[in-house]
């Protein structure tokens, strides 16, 4: 008999079918039991009035694997409106102690880290590995919108030979007794892939060593970037972003609807056609204005004036989204596009959702006396950047791009108090396992 | 003027229309030049009978960024049988000198090292960038046939507590002082996900610090896993992997069709319905007799082996896929699930493609009891598995799973004669730039 995912039962009233999964919960009444078997995508409740059965199972620990055939039959009170009768249950495999916690419960009642270090087992409760497939759904939005585009995936190296974005907050790696590092970002390869392709993005690992113990610090995360050429400008980049965000969270939707991801804190946003977008200075002009608190000429905007700008968005232009662009050059990194109307502004764009930032991204230099200008300037030396400025000695398109962290997306979209709930596996300064 | 790719302007005949790209090459004759614009997709031929365009194009170098507006016309002799006549150009990026080698001969003249080291401009020749197009569309070809069969993506940690998959080949960090290292695998993650989602995949690097300067060797890969649970045995991986193949070859024999990687020195294989699969001791049997060189009861297949065993399934199956399942269990990794009937033999298979190993793959143990064991038979130390013996310890369906090496994958497909040639950028003991 072929097996059925548990979301499927509906379908299946009356007939005989196969399930398989987890012991999720047993609950023993006075003259039958209900078994709660979950499995890859959702639960299933058994109804058992066989006293033999019942004592049987009643003998397993929570997490034992079974596969169980029996009858569907419609219950509107059970989940999913079905229920399964007349069970005949097989033990695929004993679990051999009972998990760390419940499972069954709405949520997990134990603290963060103790979640983290018994991840193996706590990734299988319905809510938290919802959070996974949402991560799972938001790649493939992702990427189904740019391949709508004629991009092309890339795979750049991750282990490179010299620190090359700021030098800082690398990890050292012994590369056969020569020093080598982790990337910190694919931007130097999907800009030379641009030469290549025009269209490219890559969805991958990127580590940052950045000593921080902090909710919002991790020292790995999968990066989600895109970089295209033949741009007029940044705002190209900033209408790419917003048909890729009008895809993810599309794929989110769908998946909520699908019933394996579970109830979100908060409503899914509403992707505007056109995410309203405001010049740096204006930000902090309208920012200045309303507040009595003069900000006009900071170099960079606060928590506090981000806070107060998706409050804006939010009341002005029914918007959880807000592009901010032409920040500072100076505050940006050397590849960032000047912008040639405002001298010390630049094509670098933040998008905000709710008060906080999302994604950065802009226009990139595409010349190559202006890269030889810009590292001189800023003290970077040339050598390091061999590869690289190959690409721009050789003709490069202007062009431009953003990258979106996978762990903080889905964090910001459930508003998760700590990174690390949505991290699979979490690397900081105190975590190299599980 | 909304910009067309070049190979869409067979269907814009007697328009006017914007196309961009590089300046791939420009030919001078006496009354007229031919300019070939090569954009991210493929080359235009653009007809010139103004002698002072010519000769402004004339000063410019190879690699140069034109936008062109012109007129299409059909013209049986150019390439694709369209040509842009009464060009507008316009310079958007000067080259700032001469390529290391033309990009507008057929095939690169240059040694691979040369070619490697200047990766940035070699990459942008059509054959070169076309194997990397064959790259992304055979991952897109490989999530395509594993997301129709409700599996999950997930992206597991890179960096690692423990040097696990045997311990030695395994790349060193400095973790904030700890030890810690590059993951050779996701391989015990996939498994623990299967925990999760039963059905798990992951496109991602991996790394592997194997000392060997061999045009088989690089160092850093992308490993496309899959894994799933509740199986009945190897036979249902080995069916999978036979669906995600010709998913996969299908993925890219609809980009040959769209002319956007160029001929193939071999036609792509025809996978069949069902590859032929045999056991390892018939595999043996079966050479010893035709052959008459003895190589029952080797322990592992040898090259030659492997290429008769080809040669056989070529012959007498019509096919380039061949299955050897049934490998002795002490040739294989520590989590392979040996065959209940055959003692010393193992559920783990690889598949020969034309006569070299292209996959490699198996059930794998699911009992707790039975990892502890094992572990304990080849002196691997329990501790540093915690994580991973965890989902055991708390049930585990019967699963098993398989690697593909995607640079391994093109790189057989056009019988490249060093991986490296399929790498976008290579890491190898001389290679750590671009």
């Amino acid at each position: 008999m072929e097996r059925v995912w548990t979301t499927q039962l509906g379908a299946h009233v009356g007939e005989r079918v196969r399930v398989a999964g987890w012991l999720h919960r047993l609950r023993l009444l006075s003259n039958f039991s209900f078994l709660i078997l979950r499995d890859g995508q959702g639960l299933a409740q058994i109804f058992i009035d066989d006293a033999a059965l019942s004592a049987r199972l009643a003998a397993l620990r929570a997490e034992t694997v079974l596969a169980i055939e029996g009858t569907v039959v419609a219950e509107p009170q059970a989940p999913g409106g079905v229920e399964i009768h007349a069970p005949a249950v097989e033990v695929l495999a004993e679990a051999a102690a009972p998990p760390p916690f419940d499972l069954f419960r709405p949520t997990v009642k134990a603290q963060l880290p103790t979640l983290l270090d018994n991840a193996p087992v706590g990734l299988r409760h319905p809510r938290q590995r919802g959070l996974f497939r949402m991560a799972a759904v938001s790649m493939a939005g992702f990427r189904a919108a740019l391949a709508a585009r004629d991009f092309v995936e890339i795979q750049t190296p991750k282990i490179v030979g010299a620190a090359t974005e700021g030098g800082a907050n690398v990890f050292r790696i012994d590369y056969f007794g020569q020093p080598a590092y982790l990337s910190q970002s694919p931007q130097l390869y999907k800009q030379i892939m641009v030469g290549v392709f025009e269209r490219v993005f890559e969805v991958g690992p990127a580590f940052r060593a950045e000593p921080h113990d902090t909710p919002r610090h991790i020292n790995e995360f999968v990066s989600l970037d895109v970089e295209l050429g033949f741009i007029r400008d940044h705002h190209d980049v900033m209408e790419l972003l917003n048909r890729v965000l009008e895809s993810m969270v599309a794929a989110i939707q769908a998946e909520l609807a699908a019933g394996t991801i579970g109830a979100l804190p908060r409503p899914l946003p509403a992707v505007p056609a056109r995410i309203p977008a405001i010049h740096f200075t204006e930000a902090l002009e309208l920012y200045s204005q309303a507040t009595g608190d003069d900000a006009r000429g900071e170099p960079d905007l606060a928590p506090a004036h981000e806070r107060w700008l998706g409050e804006w968005a939010s009341r002005e232009h029914g918007s959880d989204f807000l592009f901010v662009w032409g920040y500072p050059t100076a505050k940006r990194a050397f590849y960032t596009h000047p912008d040639p109307a405002r001298p010390g502004y630049s094509r670098g764009f933040d998008l905000l959702f709710r008060g906080l930032e999302l994604v950065s991204g802009g226009q990139r230099l595409h010349r190559y006396d202006d890269y030889l200008a810009v590292l001189a300037e800023r003290g970077m030396p040339a050598e390091s950047f061999a590869g690289y400025l190959q690409a721009f000695r050789h003709g490069m398109p202007p062009h431009g791009g953003f990258a979106i962290g996978l762990e903080r997306w889905v964090a910001r979209l459930i508003e998760a108090p700590n990174i690390r709930e949505t991290t699979l596996f979490p690397r900081d300064l105190a975590r190299l396992t599980p």
